[in-house]
């Protein structure tokens, strides 16, 4: 059977209250002691991020591994990423994998990154970069049946530095959602990247998108208040976001019970996003 | 002895008439059928780059290998690209790298960009995004011996989507050039990309930035005009520029010659650029 399209296999994730995203982000300094194998990292990794998904499949809409992560690896992070998108599709087929590359080069070039997302790690979205433009990201627009993820307000401190730049009588973020929502989004595969770090802005992107998916990162280690940012994202059907965590669920315990408390995290996040939406 | 900073290697190059940067972007489908070897593309594309980077190593100030063609390739690909850097810092000890990643995340993730593009493929210099502004990038800007080259005014037929558009009296693109030259060049690490084929705006980022290199892709293939580009482009020491050709000189030959009309090619450009600086 073929595999569902990204936004087909979200809305089935919604419907069953999933909303947490888990941020596949491995340090190997960090992993709990059972799992770390110093002669094999790549492994050590890979078996680290299949327990996590083991234990929280049936509580999240999806996962997004942070390409820096492996990339810092080499061909071994290559390989424990491909292993962990493998894995997933294995363990977890109804739960897609969001690859967050924020990637963007110039049309014919991403053609390469396009190649590299879907065909050789199989997952099923992306997160890119704006600042090139639709013409340049064609290649990522043009995969229907995949998810396109646009960075709109990133979480990071200095965010605004150009992102709230004001033209007109609005700030470059909100340019950006509404060439992605009303522009960019002729397949229906678009999405947003709006940090947990700024509620106000978060709530004024949603006005502006509609029922547009937001990938919604920074609740956490980054500081994001949850209940503001779920009432700030949800859309009309009180569904539409994605809250990410990734470092307060990898890092739950670093003892051996590291899986069951990544899971015990990820249940209490989901209560609580489903308590205020 | 110790390898020179980025920029120190790339004033060297310029006091030598050097102003042309080969971008290293095999599409293996493309090349010349005397290094194909189906059964092993990786190998292929390697030995292809060492041969053009063999027949044009004293004419050029850079080579640019471009991150997407590698990925696109998987691990191969990742194999291919850590040869290639290897060959040129075997073969070309002089000529600086710059790895073409686009890259850009919130601070921490940076890390691991940073770790792959200079311990891992030993670039010299790496392209990023200036979206998620300065205090995102800070890992990229800290690296004081390497090259930091900063997205402004990109080449592709829809840069100017985001990039055009007004703030106060000015584009986005010339805001960035202008936090770029005066907040983010605390170690005089920063360079900027504007594409050859906006020679007007090339001219209004080099009026606003001094002296900063500027790396100019879009001659050629991309239909940049070259004098007009580089009387735009030139620094007041008649320096500052990187004029990127990748499609122009791989592809000059698909005979068994190529490496010798890659060299042609190059000699070529080399002199119109010297001839109008």
């Amino acid at each position: 059977m073929a595999r569902k399209t990204f936004r087909e296999m979200l809305e089935d994730r919604w419907g069953r209250e999933n909303f947490v995203c888990v941020g596949l982000d491995p340090v190997y300094e960090k992993l709990p002691k059972a799992v770390c194998d110093p002669g094999n990292m790549a492994t050590s990794i890979m078996n680290f991020n299949a327990r996590i998904v083991d234990a929280t499949k049936d509580l999240v809409c999806a996962y997004k591994p942070n390409s820096a992560f492996y990339e810092a690896l080499g061909k071994l992070g290559m390989y424990a990423l491909r292993e962990t998108v493998a894995h997933i599709r294995e363990a977890a087929p109804d739960v897609p994998v969001i690859l967050d590359a924020k990637r963007g080069d110039i049309g014919n070039t991403n053609e390469g990154y396009v190649r590299a997302a879907f065909d050789y790690f199989e997952a099923d979205a992306i997160t890119v970069n704006p600042y090139l433009g639709a013409e340049a990201l064609q290649p990522f627009l043009d995969k229907r049946e995949k998810g396109i993820f646009v960075l709109c307000r990133t979480s990071n401190p200095g965010a605004g530095e150009l992102q709230d730049l004001q033209i007109a009588e609005d700030p470059l973020y909100l340019h950006v959602a509404r060439h992605v929502a009303r522009k960019w989004n002729k397949w229906g595969n678009c999405a947003l990247v709006v940090g947990a770090t700024c509620p106000d802005e978060l709530a004024e992107v949603r006005r502006e998108v509609g029922d547009l998916p937001i990938l919604i990162p920074g609740i956490g280690a980054q500081g994001g208040e949850l209940e503001k940012t779920v009432r700030a994202g949800r859309d009309s059907r009180r569904r539409g976001m994605l809250v990410n965590s990734s470092r307060g669920v990898l890092y739950a315990s670093r003892g051996e019970d590291y899986a069951a408390a990544a899971r015990h995290e990820v249940e209490k996040l989901r209560s609580a996003v489903n308590a205020c939406r």
